[in-house]
């Protein structure tokens, strides 16, 4: 936007350059305005984009707002933005805040959002929203449509529409594609789909959302216990989580606590939080190469030499064991490996690290035969040493994500930090062992 | 399905499964099968159903089938795929295969395949179809529909209508949603939406995979460098990218070339292939480290103790350096983060590693103090190279992705392997350095 407008806060001209705008181009423009301008650009929105752009802006401009304006308003929006949205805006808000929008929502909605506040928060529940169009089996092709131009308009997608019964058990969906290419006199009961991919409230999100990609899906229907349709998640929210899953992963990955904002928009402090803990438990979990290294002390004091190996085999073997757990835990979460894969990921990565190694093994003899006057005994320690921990970085790493989904932890905490700390050991373990028995110090 | 039907080589009875089953799931079964059944069985599929399931065959049971088929079949297969499907069979078959292919194909499709086959590999117009509905802006709303039901049973979605002028240049689009809320008298000019979000044929896909997310859309028009369409994406496919980018992005982080086929339909030699050029690599360059080592080894010969300290100092140097890395290339791969930001990604940095370094600092200082028999010099002097190392490692993990992306290379190359190789030579530089310095060795 012009920076004129801003500064000479023209509202005129800012209401002009946002009719028309996309309500998501919208919220990127007030998140850059200074925030009283933002406060009163979004207050002169009209009625139904204001809760479409309320959808959209960050939790700190969203608090800003709702502590500025009037009750009535509040009730507008809360009413007007679909049941997931509001759900999702009241989890992030201070405890005073969520009593004051609560007080102005209706009586049959608030239910609804303390219902869903319920749902375990990597749950398929807590992604799902309400506004879906149901059908009944005996109405025909026309009844649907009247009933989806009667409805439609507050429905999060009409593209595919759900048949229940009386007692609200779902029986199976029609797509508006099917009801587009009918005959208008057809019966829903005999065009509609009766086997349909669902999910159920307890459901993994992040299964929910691999869902969506491998059947190519715009809506998933999710269902309680009996059966009962319950709500729908749309593709757009699968999408959100399969990006937020990714990111967790990348995250933990890097020996972080995932971040709820984007990078920018959080503070040093709370980076720090994030990162602070991992760093110090890997920096104390360290203190047991420092005793191994301490513990061959008289052999580094006999060949001093031996010390300038020790970064390489370190990093090979962190390499190594990082490529594995990294392939195992993104195979896990795209559901392309499972638990019962463990043998065969087990004997593959031995032989890609049989492979590796002596690729690695080679080049590193001739290497340090070069350049250390044709010691053979050192080439030979080193390589030796550095073949074993590639071979045990490659079975430590591809391992243990498996056994940490096995005892139901997130496999992307066994990735390259923990693992080269492992790995760390066993190398200068093998190192310095090889060394006394093949070098006689 | 029941292991006893597909020893039996019951053909009636898969033909019965198959029958009301998913097409991806038909595609699975096929994929567990033997070969010379699953071919068998693929036969057997109703012709429309089989064009579907190919394409979502893996690579090598394509070939296979091709390899059999009869040229009538293929015809049959590849006249009923859409474009991009087609087009990705064609990309990844072997020479003799697609001259087999094409020779079957209808002449029209034959030319939009090899004019698809021309766009760049990461391009937007690398994933779309051709397969839309176009609508003119003179049509009432009854036309549309018309329209639709005579054209929209081959197309790839029906949802959202592209408008456009006799030059086929885009000028706006309608979705079925405004269609089926919309009297029928209404003309498509008055309803349709006249800001669309566009790409144009040459644009990357992982930004177009972002706007998607971003604006939660159902598809995407794709216009020519005049305006003209020549396509769409839908968001199936949007997904599909989102996946492939985030994983991609997993595997270069971790020292390793992309690869095509899932985990464990990749043989252990192409594992190798696509790990070993990295290994080699990063295991030269810790000659570096090593030579660094090496100048200090009078001072190492004076202090032996001082090598216990060289793990903690890696690793701590190797993960600080990952987490900052990992963050800046996420949030440049979500276009959270942007090159213009660099001021301000590296101020933030510099404030956290100031903050995380004190936390292990003090951590440090007095677990040295205290295993050391209160040794405050070596203490100190760890704990200093300590602070170094972390600043040095948070500067450089966030700055070489951004510059990578500014010198058009992938910011993941730039992660945890390349910055720990670096990081490690400035840690023990910093570390003998300040240990000649304070230690007076």
């Amino acid at each position: 936007m012009d920076r004129k407008i801003l500064e000479e806060r023209d509202y005129a001209a800012i209401r002009e350059e946002f009719r028309g705008m996309n309500i998501v181009d919208v919220a990127d423009e007030l998140e850059e305005m200074e925030e009283d301008v933002a406060i009163a650009a979004f207050r002169m929105l009209p009625k139904d984009k204001a809760a479409e752009v309320f959808a959209y802006l960050s939790r700190d401009t969203r608090e800003k707002v709702v502590e500025v304006i009037t009750d009535k308003e509040i009730s507008g929006i809360i009413n007007a933005l679909f049941l997931d949205d509001a759900v999702d805006f009241i989890e992030e808000m201070p405890a005073n805040v969520v009593r004051r929008v609560l007080a102005h929502v209706r009586p049959d909605k608030r239910d609804m959002i303390n219902q869903f506040l319920k749902y375990p928060e990597d749950s398929a529940g807590s992604v799902m929203t309400v506004e879906y169009v149901s059908l009944k089996e005996t109405m025909t092709v026309r009844e649907a449509f009247a009933s989806i131009r009667a409805t439609g308009i507050n429905k999060e997608t009409i593209y595919t529409c759900y048949v229940t019964d009386r007692e609200r058990r779902l029986l199976g969906a029609v797509t508006a594609r099917s009801l587009m290419l009918a005959e208008p006199d057809e019966v829903i009961g005999a065009i509609m789909d009766r086997e349909v991919i669902s999910a159920t409230t307890t459901d993994d999100k992040e299964s929910l959302s691999n869902d969506f990609r491998k059947y190519a899906l715009l809506a998933m229907p999710v269902v309680d216990h009996e059966n009962r349709l319950v709500g729908i998640v749309t593709v757009d929210d699968a999408i959100m989580v399969q990006e937020e899953e990714a990111t967790e992963d990348f995250e933990l990955m890097a020996a972080m606590s995932p971040s709820e904002e984007p990078y920018l928009r959080t503070s040093a402090w709370v980076h720090t939080k994030n990162r602070v803990v991992w760093l110090l438990l890997l920096m104390l979990s360290a203190t047991v190469t420092g005793a191994i290294i301490s513990s061959f002390e008289d052999a580094l004091a006999v060949l001093p030499a031996l010390v300038a190996f020790i970064p390489m085999l370190m990093d090979t073997g962190g390499n190594a064991g990082a490529q594995s757990s990294t392939l195992v835990i993104r195979g896990l979460a795209l559901e392309e490996v499972s638990l019962s894969d463990v043998l065969e990921v087990l004997w593959k990565e031995i032989k890609v690290a049989v492979m590796c190694g002596a690729a690695l093994v080679v080049v590193n003899f001739v290497r340090i035969w070069l350049t250390s006057g044709h010691n053979v005994t050192m080439a030979l320690t080193v390589s030796l040493a550095l073949y074993a921990t590639v071979i045990m970085a490659k079975a430590i790493g591809s391992m243990l994500p498996m056994a940490a989904k096995k005892f139901r932890l997130d496999p992307a905490v066994m990735a390259a930090p923990v693992i080269t700390t492992i790995v760390d050991a066993g190398a200068l373990l093998a190192y310095f062992s090889l060394a006394k028995v093949l070098m006689h110090i």
